[in-house]
């Protein structure tokens, strides 16, 4: 008989369910032929005191094994290894044929090679809520939910995500929303295009951030509009520059992320805030607030939202609810004056009929009981561990070559280069090392080149951060 | 002891399988009170007697109760009903207070509370592979796939998923096609925007069907084209008419549905077709191929699409994936030169930049062992008979009222109501008996009112179809 003791290591500390690290042992040792198909897995009881668990917990793993096909229950037998193992679906050489494409932070084109990729400040994927989420699914499939949801469904998304969205905004951001004001979207960009979609005529002036969230900028341009470039400094976008642009150019729109500026992370100050407020009021000043990453900050309490004061219905919030699942799950939403979101619904439906209602729904569900919330509690003390550690091994290991604030909150940094160290060759010589990481073009402007990147350290574990920081500081030095 | 073969009904003519109606069962059971918190169920064998079915599926059926929670499996006892049960989660009040809404066959506003719905030709969800589907999702994420598959994406798609259309596109419709020359869309509705965006300039010309898909007339309408509109009869397009208007109008695009066209149901004929490729190359005329349910014809094999032949690239080609599917999972793909690809994927990033990867992976998986083509052929010979039925039950019941063709394929009949009959009243009286349908005016040009709509049979079941045909039939009687 096997020695599951040393077959199946367990890491206490993970944020892996033991029950998961269990089944995934098994899934390897079945895989390898280390256990063959036939073979009896040892008792409940049995395993349970050899890797001192609880039995419940080696009953889920058997659970998740057999629904995942690899094991079945056999009476008297207890569970063996299937004899029809499922198939084992390794990405094809055909896949791997894929053209290789350069890096891009946002989109993530990426060469699919790499051991490590710094990404532009994803969610860990790892922890998602997707268990919870797959048990909804099922429970709407064979409730007959699913005729209902996919029936009685809303061009702006599903009632009922909306309805736990309005309630969840007004505890955690100090909105008054009602679910009419809310347009379920696929992820923030689209939020952002429709948005924009319905203020921007060709030749409109935009107000950006410089540098700014790039793919913002392409969609306005996309839609003819001309873009005015203000300064961000330490405290955000520069206001008193905002109002003399509105005194002599009257834009027809501002564009802020006034949480964790994308990409330079900063937050716009109290006394700027106040100040904006005032000016949009002036000018009637449309506003588009992108606060993809509110949840996340670690040094103090969030600043409420713009949106969440009086602003004539001048302000339109765009938030994001794939920054809390992972980066995969498209899910995001517009917040607007009721008359606004009817139309942009009527504008999204030519792109994209109706969202997905089942994930919609079984959103719903885990925002209703709490699921949501904890996962993103969890995040938050999570990823300012990790934000710390991060920063530090790359003050440790990179301190001369790179400069950096530790943000506030977020789940990236902003990094800048030296002039010593071209990001263009850094990147390179990274990727030569099996470390995908983005070459800082998709940030400069045609009048800016900035030698900086975003990098994420939320997706990042320990090991992956210490093996990051490693491979740059050998380029580095190599210089 | 409960008497399990009374309180289980089992329908062994049904789609849903014996196992699921198993599960089904307890499920009612269990949540009416019938068998309380901490109870024991029956062991498999005694289950298995009673009932008189396998084993093999009391074990699937108990697995799928323990995977929702409803059920754990104790060491000695066996299964027992769970004491903290899953916490139902009925419609909220408040959700049920939205706005009730009128009815609009494709994107479906509908008011919630119709018993029975008549949809614009959806497949039926409750046949939808949603369970091999939620298999291949646990899957990558215990193999750690989520990871790569996220990391790695494209904003085209996922190359798999991309590299498995091509080659079933090239089984089933004799397309040529590499990976590079398909971008995955959220549905078809995406891919039509996508095409229409990179082809249209504000006050173009667009030769469109009439009547024709609505949704696709408002898409190139606000693009800024101008649209022309040529009769379809009995044979499709009229394509001499087309012929006149590209030697007078050089219209840049003309949007067509060879198959089924939407909403009539007609096929273009084999003539008509021959012709319009040689129009084509003629005149350089752009085209959108739209065969939004290629696989669902039913009086003989298929035409092959436009696209199938050589236009030089002039025929772009629209395809879904979701009318395999269930409505409410989006997916569906543009085929073109893969120029055209590349570009219209920067586009697409701008309303949504990344696709659902973890769909679009186990789709891609589902392809490669079968799961979907078997599910497809399923439904085509499912479909059929239930067209058949909804045929002659509408004969029957409604014969004098209503016109309609039986159509050679498609999930729905365009059905033509007779001038005493409005359409607005029809569907007004049909929802006060508790059936929801769409009312015509989607379909109505400013021209012409067809007082017809699409009555999607594919959805309806057996008892279903009766029911809403019996519904009809009264009001109908009642004038």
């Amino acid at each position: 008989m096997a020695i599951y003791s040393e077959l199946i290591t367990l890491n206490r500390q993970s944020q892996q369910p033991v029950y998961e690290q269990i089944a995934k042992g098994f899934v390897v040792l079945i895989r390898d032929g280390v256990i063959k198909p036939g073979a009896r897995l040892p008792s409940v009881r049995g395993l349970a005191k050899e890797i001192k668990v609880h039995p419940r917990t080696v009953v889920a793993a058997y659970q998740e094994l057999v629904a995942q096909d690899w094991i079945n229950s056999k009476p008297r037998s207890g569970m063996v290894v299937a004899e029809n193992l499922p198939q084992l679906k390794p990405r094809s050489f055909k896949a791997a044929a894929a053209p290789a494409k350069s890096i891009t932070p946002s989109g993530g084109e990426t060469r699919p090679a790499f051991k490590y990729v710094i990404n532009d400040g994803f969610p860990d994927y790892r922890l998602s809520p997707l268990m919870p989420l797959l048990k909804q699914y099922r429970a709407a499939f064979f409730e007959g939910r699913l005729e209902r949801d996919s029936m009685y469904s809303d061009v702006a998304g599903s009632w009922d995500l909306r309805t736990e969205l309005a309630s969840y905004y007004g505890e955690t951001r100090g909105m008054t929303l009602k679910a009419d004001q809310i347009l379920i979207t696929r992820g923030a960009q689209m939020a952002i295009y429709l948005a924009a979609a319905a203020l921007i005529r060709p030749g409109d002036k935009v107000v950006v951030g410089e540098p700014n969230y790039p793919m913002a900028n392409m969609t306005f341009e996309q839609l003819g509009a001309e873009l005015i470039r203000v300064p961000v400094d330490e405290d955000g976008l520069d206001i008193e520059r905002l109002e003399r642009i509105c005194r002599r150019s009257k834009p027809r729109l501002l564009y802020i992320i006034p949480h964790h500026h994308h990409p330079t992370t900063v937050t716009l100050s109290a006394v700027r805030r106040m100040r904006l407020l005032e000016i949009v009021t002036q000018y009637g000043l449309h506003v588009i607030e992108d606060d993809y990453d509110y949840e996340y900050h670690y040094a103090h309490r969030p600043i409420l939202p713009l949106a969440s004061g009086d602003t004539n219905g001048l302000v339109w919030y765009v938030g994001s609810i794939t920054k809390n699942l992972m980066a995969s799950m498209r899910v995001g939403c517009l917040i607007a004056p009721p008359d606004i979101i009817r139309k942009t619904a009527g504008h999204k439906r030519l792109l994209d009929i109706r969202g997905d209602l089942l994930l919609e729904a079984a959103l719903a569900a885990l925002f209703r009981d709490g699921t949501i919330q904890r996962h993103i509690r969890k995040g938050v003390k999570l990823y300012q561990e990790r934000r710390d550690l991060f920063c530090r091994l790359m003050e440790d290991r990179l301190g001369g070559a790179v400069q950096f604030r530790v943000p506030d909150g977020g789940m990236a940094i902003w990094a800048t280069f030296g002039p010593k160290h071209d990001l263009r060759n850094v990147s390179a010589g990274a990727a030569a090392l099996g470390l995908g990481m983005n070459d800082g073009r998709f940030y400069d402007t045609s009048s800016v080149a900035y030698n900086s990147l975003r990098m994420g350290f939320a997706s990042l574990d320990e090991r992956q951060m210490s093996a990051v920081t490693q491979i740059l500081q050998k380029i580095i030095r190599s210089r």
